[in-house]
């Protein structure tokens, strides 16, 4: 298979360009070169046909440049992220990048394993779906000058670009709607975390109980544990339910939250929501196909992604000192799950 | 920030040790050299703290190894394939390869992009969810000995290694299991797709009938297009229904199909299984939320992953032409969609 390598000049020939318009069409530039599209198409063909490998190591090496994005999710298994991922891509092929993705499973060293590993690979820029504890990866990347956009969740503390959802507003309405719904008696499960869009959740719907005069009773809070959500769950569940103010009404804090959280509640034959309402953030199609659809916090994920790609995209081309910081707002989507109690008489 | 680069030697010192043992062990390499455990962790320990950087690029262009291996997916939105890279994630960690992902959408050109880049950032093989018409990017890897293993879908036609559920066996086990329930008249939506996997699970459901002596009317099989499941499914459905010999029961190709099916089942009003019953491939949080919990095709992901890291592993290591090719068995699992069917006197 020992070849001769095609150069940029055989394609030339074959096409009967100059040398320097290949090039400007195989780097994609024929924009900029007013290259005729007939033109640009045929030069392609023919480096198809030739078999062509650019050496992008190389020019990297020179431009400083890879039409490349690293995009790093805490959790490719959680459909949230993963669905993020699709956008990102999808968004980021529009302005001529490749996204190359990992995931570091929520553990700050496979964080930090990533950005090396994509540093390396000489990605142009980040996007991060940031794990508990990786504010020193964070603060690196800043020193550094890496161009790059936090998504989903931030550091408050650090000077970062970021589009994140408006967590504490998200959590106040649905908060807000389930008393408004006539249910008084609210939990709240969430993850114990360091990071901060699990704290506004928290916050969000205490705050919902206070203007609404709704003593608060600390049996009505459970942070479970990330690595173990399925007996902490049930245990908070138990709590919960047995506790003197019973709950009425639960809110999940994310997707995976819920989902652990509705099967218990089926396996106790508990019917949502005439025993119990339900409320959670993260929408997926179980929560459409259960036999009471669930509902959900909506969060703008084409937004959040298209967002975070065009400001990466914008700080490629110049560099700005200024941080963009993005609240997005989320939409509560009403479904049965949270219906109207019903008062017993 | 222009910090003098930290080189092996300031390590050393620090640690006082050689440095040839400070790059053994930052190369991974402190088993094949006998470093002790805790002058490692030292080591390892130090580089941190005076943020050592390794040029990898460099290292890449001497040594040719780089311990990445890219794994290109179909889909990240589909929750079987973000869990699949999960795995192969985790099992590659184990061997000290660090796993970059790209999606390809379905699209045979998205899938050549991102062979290009990965190639072009050095990976030392690959895991290829192959999409449709992807057989001539197969053949040029083959072409260029750069290593690889298929994992899910494969080629008949290409001599690669593969590693596969046994599609076939799979779906005739779904069909055997609906006829033994009582069921007679049974209906498959599958993709309209040129991927082995796909007619495989066609051939397996067609030969279920065939050795249980049910007569095939044509109307019971549906091939969508993958750009049109929720119209096509629709339709399919409706016609399904409508037949003179209209389905009592229905078997999903693959776990989108079911969840726009079961919507689509769930909005016309029918119960499963009394109205229709159904089983569908793939696991899924919704298919055990479902008020009638799904009767599945559960795929070994655990082992499918593992297994192929494994193989791609052992290629790194010592370059084999032999092929390996594996299929791997399925499990029915039975639940309530696909319970024994009710006769009516």
């Amino acid at each position: 298979m020992n070849k001769k390598k095609v150069s940029l000049k055989d394609i030339a020939e074959k096409a009967q360009v100059s040398t320097a318009l290949v090039s400007y069409v195989l780097n994609g530039k024929e924009k900029e070169s007013r290259v005729g599209h007939e033109i640009a198409v045929k030069i392609k063909q023919i480096a198809k046909e030739l078999n062509y490998e650019p050496n992008y190591l190389a020019k990297s090496l020179r431009s400083g440049k890879t039409q490349t994005i690293g995009l790093i999710i805490a959790d490719i298994s959680n459909p949230f992220f993963a669905n993020i991922a699709r956008i990102v891509e999808d968004e980021a092929k529009k302005y001529g990048y490749t996204v190359i993705i990992g995931s570091s499973d929520e553990k700050a060293d496979k964080s930090w394993d990533l950005i090396n590993v994509f540093l390396n690979r000489q990605v142009d820029g980040f996007i991060i779906v940031s794990s508990e504890d990786s504010e020193e990866q964070i603060q690196y990347l800043l020193d550094k000058n890496v161009p790059f956009v936090l998504l989903d969740r931030h550091f408050p503390n650090l000077p970062t670009d970021f589009v994140s959802l408006d967590s504490y507003k998200a959590s106040f309405d649905a908060g807000s709607h389930l008393i408004r719904q006539g249910y008084r008696n609210i939990g709240l499960i969430a993850y114990k975390s360091r990071l901060f869009h699990m704290h506004e959740r928290i916050r969000g719907y205490r705050e919902s109980l206070e203007q609404h005069s709704i003593s608060f009773h600390p049996e009505w809070l459970k942070e479970v544990e990330f690595d173990a959500v399925e007996r902490e769950i049930k245990v908070g569940i138990d709590e919960m339910l047995a506790s003197d103010s019973a709950i009425d009404a639960l809110i999940f804090a994310t997707y995976r939250l819920a989902i652990a959280g509705l099967k218990y509640i089926n396996s106790l034959g508990l019917k949502v929501p005439d025993d119990l309402a339900i409320v959670s953030f993260g929408q997926a199609e179980a929560f459409d196909l259960y036999y009471c659809p669930i509902t959900y916090v909506l969060q703008p994920m084409e937004a959040l992604g298209k967002t975070a790609i065009e400001i990466l995209v914008q700080k490629l081309k110049k560099p700005d000192p200024d941080r963009k910081h993005i609240l997005m707002q989320a939409q509560l989507m009403e479904r049965d799950s949270s219906r109207l109690k019903l008062k017993i008489s």
